[in-house]
């Protein structure tokens, strides 16, 4: 890359992770804190753009103006990333120590948030020890976590991106004749992996899930040595981190000529998965999302045999807000993306789930927006394939 | 494998679980708790062989006889591993639960300890609410990783499998010609990982560090898109993980005919880990380990140019117990088993780091014991292998 392009790509990356901190400073000053100790490492990446493995930053309540926004808040990562930090977070101050939440504390005043499902019952303690005198230390809960829940355009771009990577392995290994009785749950794991590597991924998004026959029953099967074989229902759960960001599909196939009872709760799956997306719109909620789906299957009689929640936000971590389940109160917003992911299980024959990831897009007359509602961003084919 | 081949290998992984759990009650005898609640997903493996993403287990105080301590103790974990934590952990009273620590918590009785490094602050606070009348919640620190930091048998054999795997991949690639002037860092890693996977490695260990050249000065580079070219520096470092433990490893080669200084820093650094090796024997402190191979790089002049600790331990971890660091306390005990990997890193010239998995001996008679001392798992040349 020349150095003029890396200057503006740089650019637009510091506004961005710049406008997040604005954006989480806003919402210090409603909760009465003036700074937020930000120990969460996806958190971390959120709004600094770091990507290393021990880093800390503290956000000052400082909101609107940029420059004070920088000046106030400060960036820890230890001796590993001198380097690497001075180049993906060039815009704040930078203190290089091993144990960052601590010299970040220690240098702190005011009231200052941590967050408490981040942080060690033990690390709270030394936490506490290390802090400057008249700092007090205040639990929060999911600041960061709310404003990671809707989605800037160049975060869609790089979910848009990772779900492609991952429809094309898929597509590329059937073209190549790579799923056929014989082959075992492991090798055609493998293989999916090593595409999505090779298109791109810096990884698979988790452990991909291989399973076949009697295993698609398994709702998180691990792929095993198991030859798939004809008749088998095949199950591929999986997808690919581009940029630190997680795409998640399922597919099942079936291998020959289908029996009547896999075609049956393929298309009751199929049916149930589509009336999901229709109902994941702004302003519903996210059990709402949930129950639309999931009466498909109940009054199809299959309610027991569906026994996971419909769906989860994807980003920088593969499950966060919002979740779609059974009660989930929380609203979806536009710019939120998530799973729709229905299945049904029959123990010891064999399971159906069908999975898209998907941004919910606001009504708009914006160029580019494709209308309101949910807008898939993987485009595999939902059809029962013969194999 | 057959069913009396599976009954005899549960039985003996069982009776391995058993043994911790029961060593585990006497540390809690001696810490004048009544039960440990293990959140800790490593130590949840550790103590029942449990490989899921889910689960928690209530170790009861009661050592000595296995049969009380599994009918006093229980796992839980949630309805997506019912099948697999049956075969998994067979021997222990099983709940299925979706807030696994909270149920198990509701049915404590007396002074429960619990993992205060693995418990955030704001699951702790739900463990107070849920837990039952008259329970007294109690913080413990690293009473399992005590345990695990030594290694019985049968885990030195999975570090030794996962020690083989990373070395012969890398002879695999070396002798296939995979080095050579012009592939990325990245192919080359790539390479790497799809060979350790290939030769049964579930995953690398942790991301695989391929750094050329320049890059080489940099303790963690992250594989780019750098070709390598004829005199640089080239540095691997990665592990394979099999059946849940970390093999660790780092070779530092050169492309075409090294230069002087690549030599001797090489050279340096080889007799620093020899003496590293050497010094590891039960009784040694993780800091006199430490300063013996320091020693040597500082009496060379190039002490600030080694800035991290000479080795950590593995396992089911990547990094645990013992230390091996400048003013570690900890003392080395027969069956620990850690890495010994110093380096001297040139800004922008190039860096080297020699590294060896391996288990500390006692001496001992026993047969198959090849004397006291370090000896090493990853058995690759350490030679400045010209390429």
């Amino acid at each position: 890359m020349t150095p003029a392009a890396g200057t503006a790509a740089a650019g637009t990356a510091t506004a961005r992770t710049a406008a997040r901190r604005a954006a989480l400073a806003g919402l210090l000053v409603e909760n009465g804190l003036d700074a937020l100790l930000v120990t969460d490492l996806i958190n971390v990446r959120y709004l600094t753009g770091f990507t290393g493995s021990n880093a800390a930053l503290l956000v000052a309540a400082v909101g609107g103006d940029d420059g004070e926004q920088n000046d106030q808040s400060v960036f820890c990562t230890d001796g590993r990333y001198e380097v690497q930090s001075a180049v993906e977070v060039p815009d704040l101050r930078r203190r290089i120590d091993r144990r960052c939440d601590l010299a970040l504390l220690a240098e702190a005043t005011g009231r200052v948030g941590f967050e408490a499902g981040a942080v060690s019952v033990a690390q709270h303690g030394r936490q506490r020890a290390a802090a400057a005198a008249g700092v007090e230390l205040v639990q929060t809960l999911d600041l960061v976590e709310r404003l990671r829940a809707v989605k800037d355009a160049g975060e869609i771009e790089a979910l848009r991106i990772a779900c492609a990577v991952a429809d094309q392995a898929l597509g590329d290994l059937l073209e190549s004749g790579g799923i056929r009785p014989g082959r075992t749950e492991r090798e055609i794991g493998l293989n999916l992996d090593e595409r999505m590597r090779r298109l791109g991924a810096s990884d698979p998004a988790f452990e991909t899930i291989v399973a076949a026959g009697e295993n698609s029953a398994i709702p998180h099967h691990r792929p095993s040595s198991r030859p798939v074989a004809r008749g088998d229902l095949l199950k591929l759960d999986f997808g690919a981190m581009v940029e630190g960001y997680h795409s998640d599909m399922t597919r099942t196939f079936v291998l020959g000529p289908p029996a009547n009872w896999q075609v049956e709760i393929h298309a009751l799956v199929e049916l149930a998965q589509r009336v999901g997306r229709t109902a994941a719109v702004v302003g519903a909620t996210g059990g709402e999302v949930d129950s639309a789906a999931r009466d498909v299957i109940i009054a199809a009689g299959y309610g027991p045999q569906f026994a996971h929640g419909l769906g989860h936000g994807i980003g920088l971590a593969v499950h966060e807000a919002p979740s779609l389940a059974e009660g989930a109160a929380g609203i979806i917003g536009a710019g939120m993306c998530v799973t729709v992911e229905p299945g049904v299980y029959l123990p010891e024959r064999g399971g159906v789930r069908i999975e898209d990831s998907g941004v919910v897009r606001a009504a708009s007359s914006e160029p580019g927006n494709v209308g309101p509602g949910y807008q898939t961003l993987t485009l595999t084919s939902r059809d029962l394939l013969v194999l």
